[in-house]
């Protein structure tokens, strides 16, 4: 039975999110279906917690000290299917079925250009 | 012809990582054939500069507080294929080739457990 020990961090079964000095930690949009990253940002606590309650991606937006249900504006939600977390418990991983293109540009990613040479050149989407 | 401006950031075709308070952005390394997602760490200046310059994923460890060639303790070296570049410039997703366990716990990912309720459950590698 776990007692949220330090080994269980990596090993257990407990969901021991850590936290670093800012509240934050990282967050990762996956396409469920393609496999694609979608996006990435900052979730705090709280966010953590409105993602789990509604099903939908919550973000931390450091610009604007404060919660951001991703879609609030442009509808585009980011419906969570899946939560994956890591070894020690600092990132998370959602698995997500989008709601239209999930960066602000109108891009289905915001990974949208490669970096060849000192160059970015877009990404076929 | 690009000078750098603001408007660049998103749409333009120059690289211009955007380096947060501490001097870090997040690097996301996926695996090049299956897409999934092995790992995720800071990187700084010279950890971008030092992965573009030998194909090896670095990052910044920050408790160590130093450059951190992932595998150079374990020999589970990532070769990265191709680097992408989100929105706003202040995360890169690589595309690897891993060498090994992406994970120091010897999991071939870090993301090997996934939420269910208020518990981590194995996930299927």
């Amino acid at each position: 039975m776990s007692n949220g020990g330090c080994s269980d961090l990596e090993t257990g079964s407990t969901f021991m999110p850590r936290y670093d000095a800012q509240g934050l930690m990282t967050g990762i949009a996956i396409d469920a279906e393609s496999k694609e990253v979608l996006m990435i940002a900052f979730m705090n606590a709280e966010a953590v917690a409105r993602t789990r309650e509604t099903g939908l991606a919550h973000f931390h937006s450091r610009s604007r000290g404060r919660l951001w249900l991703k879609g609030e504006t442009s509808g585009h939600f980011l419906r969570v299917q899946e939560i994956l977390v890591d070894c020690d418990q600092d990132a998370l991983v959602m698995l997500v079925k989008p709601e239209g293109p999930a960066c602000h540009t109108g891009a289905r990613s915001c990974f949208y250009r490669r970096l060849v040479g000192n160059r970015l050149e877009a990404v076929q989407n």
